[in-house]
Parts: C-alpha cells; structure tokens; sequence
C-alpha cells in the first residue's frame, strides 16, 4: 500500500519578477498573457514547471521563451498557494525575482515577445496574485539592498554620488537627506574617487567615483556586525 | 482552448524543520517515517498538500498530526525540486522551518506520535534531500540570528551572558571570546541587568539579566544601518 495513491495532483507554475534599472527609475518588465483565462491582460512572465526540469531551470526557460532574456541571475522569492488564485484549476506558484541593469539587457528582449517595461510606480493592474508578487519582490529588495551593496552594482563603471543616491530613493521610494547620504556611503569604503566630474546635473559637478571591487568583494557579506566574522558562518 | 490541458500534474509536499533549543543545545525533532518508501527511516514531518488548504495551514496541520505541535510560527524557507528526489513519483517539496523552546513546547510532544528530539550534532541520515533541507535551514537561522536578537527570545526571563553565549555558540558551532562577546551584548541596549546571580556555574557567579522588551520591539529590525531609518520601509 502506498499513501501516494489518490493523493491531489496539481499545477505548479513560475513567475518571474523582473526589476531594471535604466539610470533613472525601477522599471517591471511585463508581458500580456496569450492564453485565457485573463487573456491579453498585464501579467508577470509565467508558464508550468515541466516534467524533465528543476523550479530554476524552468524560471529560466519561462523567462527566455516570453522575453529572450537569457543568464539573468533570478531568486526565489516564495510560493503563492491561495486556493482560488488561478480561476482555471488549482495551481501553486513559485515566484522568482531578479534586478537587473536595464541596458545591459536592452538588445536581448526581442520585439517578437511583446514584453513591455513599465515604470514600476506606474504599472498597470496585474493578473491573478501578481500585484502580491511584485509587492513582496519590493519588499525583498529593500531588505537585501539595506543589508549588502547590491545596488552599487547597477550602476555604469563611472558614477556620481547623486546617482546612486538616486537609484536607493528609486528602491526605497522616499528622499534621504544628501549630506547624511555622502558620510554613510563614504564610510563604506566602497567607492574610490576619480579626477573628472560630472556637469550636467549642476554648475559645481560631482565627482565621479568608482566601486572598488576588492573591498565589494570582501563587504558584500560583511554586515553582520553582532556576530564576530559572521559571514565565515553563511 | 486552453494551455491547462495535458499539463503536468504533480504532488506538492510540505517538510518541516523544527529546531529546538533546551537550554543547553540546538536539537532536531525528526520521526519515523510510516510509510514506504524508505519506510521506518528517520524523516523531517512531511506530507502532501490537501485540496483545501495553503501551503501555511498544510504546514501547520502536518506538524499537528505528526507529532502533537500546535502554535509554532514556521517560516517558508525553500521549495525543492530536485527531478528524482522522491524516488516514487515526482513531488516538489516546501521547506518550512522554525527555532523553538524545547520546553515550553514539551508537553504537547505526545507519546503516540513517536517524534524524537536528536542533538543537531548528532542527527541521524535523513531520507530523501532532508539532510539537504536542514542545511539550508541552519544557514537561514545563521543568517537571521546574525542581524535580528531572535535567539534572546529562547532563554528563560533570567538568564546569564554565559547562557546567552552558549546559545550563540550552538547555533554557529564555535567559540566566541567571551570579553568581546559581553561587550557587543552590553552594546545593544537589550538586557537589563538584575540583582541576583547564578552561582551553578562558577564561584564568582554570573549576574542574570532580563530582556529589556521595549528596546527589544524597537531594535528586531534595527539591523538595517546603511539605509536611514530602513525599517521604516521593511
């Protein structure tokens, strides 16, 4: 006898949350759903695990066969298993979530896909739990980004401090205050300052600084001040 | 038509990490597994998502049936999914995890449900990927024990540095320098000295100390110092 037998077979989806950074603004990539229920609506890039893959070998595939977007590093985030929230048949969802340089990526999301990126502060209504989806990934991306210096990797090899600050007021959707700003990412020592200066934004410049990789390496886990060499434990 | 038909159907299983600490060490609930394959095997309690319920109250109920625990507040941890993890058919599996007193929850442990407490260190081999699973959960409870004072939350109302210390050293298997230790305790503000002393463990004894809970609702998420007042977003 087994207690295999009889036992409630369902649906196991992915979607894939995917957060750019253009230089100025989050962005969310979407696509319109191409099948009912729900057709033509706004929706995460989502599909079914399949038989002969993993739940990130099937993220990956999703996200490349709705968008072209291939090698993109996504997480995953949580599943989603409200009873209803696919209206067609009992389905759980693995979202999976990635922020990436928008840019960088730019030439790979094809035209033929009709993916769209939207300015995250002005979505349109998702699908579904989606909108729960994105709110967590919002959510996740704060915490992460408050606790290790994942932003600083999006922007370009050259950048002013007001750019990234720009890019932590985009995440955290408020204003920091600019000299407080300075100090706190000055004592990271994760910046180098470089000669030139940038002048477009106003008549005194900004200097230019770069991440200096050696230190990003060596901090990227080093947050954990309670714990003495904490990161030797994760 | 619809994109629902002749998809791939599958069991969705639930697997709970439960660690608890009795004062002295990290332990691990486990069972007997009941049921082939690898029946009477030492096994995380498991069991498959029913049609009328989410993946929390699968959680919940499976905890329930299989060893008496009712209350505990389990974490999503991780889905597995592995295609050859359970060997009898394809089942992607939800880790949930979470880090009890062992003995405020003792008495609901009951006799009938044969659920065993091991010494983490000492765990037997688990089936399937459990071993795999209790990994990942140790690496979570690191990682959160590094930047949020869950674990004073362990240790009865009194309790002494060195108790706090031996908590911390369970949980990232080594030995922190003593000094160092009750300095970086004194410096967040979270314990508030008594009168008395425990004298069970040395002749000069060691003062006991409660958790100053006001500080402690304040500081849960005061790890977050890059970012300006970040809890505020969290």
């Amino acid at each position: 006898m087994t207690q295999y037998k009889g036992q409630h077979h369902i649906l196991v989806a992915i979607d894939c949350i995917i957060f750019g950074f253009d230089g100025k603004d989050i962005n969310l990539l979407l696509i319109k759903r191409a099948f009912e229920p729900e057709k033509n609506k706004w929706s995460l890039m989502g599909g079914f695990l399949q038989p002969n893959e993993t739940l990130d070998e099937a993220a990956n595939r999703v996200l490349k066969q709705l968008t072209g977007l291939e090698g993109v590093y996504m997480e995953q985030l949580q599943v989603f298993s409200e009873i209803g929230r696919d209206p067609m048949e009992r389905t759980v969802s693995v979202a999976y979530f990635a922020l990436i340089d928008l840019h960088q990526y730019e030439k790979q999301i094809s035209e033929e896909y009709h993916a769209e990126w939207f300015l995250l502060s002005k979505k349109p209504r998702l699908i579904f739990d989606h909108d729960d989806m994105v709110r967590l990934a919002q959510k996740q991306l704060r915490y992460k980004a408050a606790l290790h210096p994942i932003l600083f990797q999006l922007l370009p090899e050259k950048f002013t401090i007001p750019q990234l600050q720009n890019l932590y007021e985009c995440v955290y959707d408020t204003l920091f205050d600019n000299r407080n700003f300075t100090r706190k990412v000055m004592s990271t020592g994760l910046i180098v300052k470089l000669n030139g200066k940038d002048k477009s934004g106003s008549r005194k410049g900004a200097y230019y600084y770069r991440l200096d990789k050696r230190t990003y390496k060596v901090k990227e886990d080093a947050f954990l001040n309670f714990v003495p060499k904490a990161d030797k434990f994760i």
